[in-house]
């Protein structure tokens, strides 16, 4: 079981849900070999590509770097709203840049539909489970609405998605929104309303957070096959950056997000409940009244507080990538 | 005319679309008393206060700082939203803070409507003047649909409203929606969607521009009778402030449109076309495509730019004011 951590640490249990994805594959790494996540699980969800590339690709990804680890098929459309156009100018045809893919396919699907995935390993590991989603929310809304004990027996949730205008951005795909709340808007209003502790790694701070040229050119020399794979896969993600009018690197979007499980301590957060807007031309916009705003806002008030990265050592979250893949 | 610049000067022709409002009256005695802006008319609208007094105080206003000046009522409510909540804990009963007031008033109802007056004098002086728009925006959506003309026949239009996300506040009457904008979230779209030059002053701004109460104090000791009743309005709305959780000050919401009119060089502004969401939880917020997104986004794309303030020298925009008061 190599993606077990090292004996004596005290891992997390993650069960990762992703709709991989060149940032995603890049936080697949990250999280199989880092001493503190024991990954139990992926599950794969429509987004940067339809349900079969996501679903095939979290399978090629798990043969080759979290053997064992089981891969549950999710959602294929949003609960609601249309799916999502297609994006390969983004991650490629094949949604992990188009390369050549090393190695058997070995990982086979899991019987059970993803949000069945979850409910069932929540309830088996009451308390432990940590979900890192960083596609739309589709597979969490429909566990939820499927056993909405599970709320209070999940450790945490973290998200990567939304914006809420530090970097002077408020979406990706649209002017208002960025593209996991784009993807299934319903689903990330029921996640973030849910009574379960949320905290969301939004464009606030992957912007902040880019993995240069060099800094990949530099793990592809000395992080070995991972450091390779890293560098290979981000190859297509790094021209459509170019092409998006950034100079040398890429985001840590979904990765960010896997930072964040553990090492919280570099972000900056701001507490208070978030909202989703669902419909209309700002579908997919996420705001939060802040925990500093007195006023009434009803349609605020009655939900959780939910923690909203503000602010990144964007420095320190590479170094830790880094660290990660070398050490 | 005491509100006439001096000579030598070319002043500009303001409009001053209003609804005072304590800060309104701060940004009308500095209008009044700055040289390179002359004050053509007061258009008055619903907004801190209902319109019976809203525009009972522009006239107070105008009889005491600026003698002559035509004051001409408008709207009463938004175009298709109901009526704003009163919020006499921000302004006062009287919306002007409850001082006493000093002297008669003198100034007469100029008999036509806002949206008439607007459009009047905009034809009388094409391509000079600057509409200064410092409440919810119905007099001027009133007056685009009266005559779209017009919209060619403005200098410019300078907008206080709307908040983008760059202090971390979307909103101050709801999480998402600035007081101005969800007041006429209707009229602000079609304001912003016009084809005439628009510069948009919001909470980015001007909470980084806090009038403090040393900074009031002192203005009341050095700027004679102006400085003195920028001391006594401001009281109140700084107890406001307090009970919002601010220490020792008040925001200069409207008075930082006035400044950006005669020094935009003191602002850092982002160009692009803004839209204004119109119902649901969301109705008045802002939402600018910035001209560095290069995806199509097709609710923006058909629209003009406008220039959102996103940064300011605050220090050199409160040195103004004291000047202009004290010279």
């Amino acid at each position: 079981m190599e993606y077990r951590s090292e004996p004596g640490t005290n891992p997390r249990l993650v069960i990762y849900d992703t709709d991989p994805g060149i940032d995603d594959a890049i936080a697949l790494v990250f999280q199989a070999r880092h001493p503190e996540i024991e990954l139990v699980g992926i599950t794969s969800v429509f987004g940067n590509s339809d349900i079969d590339t996501t679903t095939k690709n979290a399978l090629y990804l798990a043969s080759r770097f979290a053997p064992g680890v089981p891969v549950a098929r999710g959602a294929a459309a949003p609960l609601k709203c249309p799916p999502p156009e297609p994006i390969a100018h983004i991650h490629g045809n094949d949604a992990l840049g188009d390369i050549e893919r090393i190695g058997h396919v070995d990982a086979l699907e899991d019987g059970r539909a993803a949000h069945r995935f979850i409910v069932e390993t929540v309830r088996a590991h009451p308390g432990e489970i940590t979900l890192l989603a960083v596609g739309p929310m589709t597979n969490l809304a429909l566990a939820l609405e499927d056993d909405p004990e599970i709320a209070a027996l999940v450790r945490e949730v973290v998200v990567m998605g939304g914006a809420f205008g530090f970097n002077g951005t408020l979406g990706n795909t649209t002017p208002a929104a960025e593209a996991n709340m784009h993807g299934d808007p319903d689903a990330a209003d029921i996640v973030f309303g849910a009574p379960w502790k949320v905290s969301i790694v939004g464009l606030d701070v992957t912007h902040e957070t880019v993995m240069t040229t060099a800094f990949l050119a530099s793990l592809r020399d000395r992080a070995g096959d991972a450091g390779r794979f890293v560098w290979d896969v981000s190859r297509f993600y790094e021209r459509f950056h170019a092409d998006d009018g950034m100079s040398k690197g890429i985001y840590a979007h979904d990765y960010s997000a896997a930072a964040f499980v553990v090492a919280r301590e570099l972000y900056t957060v701001r507490s208070g409940p978030v909202r989703v807007l669902t419909d209309g031309i700002a579908a997919g916009l996420t705001i939060q009244k802040p925990a500093s705003m007195l006023a009434s806002a009803p349609d605020w008030d009655a939900r959780p507080a939910c923690d909203v990265c503000i602010g990144v050592d964007a420095d320190a979250v590479l170094a830790l990538f880094a660290r990660t893949l070398t050490g």
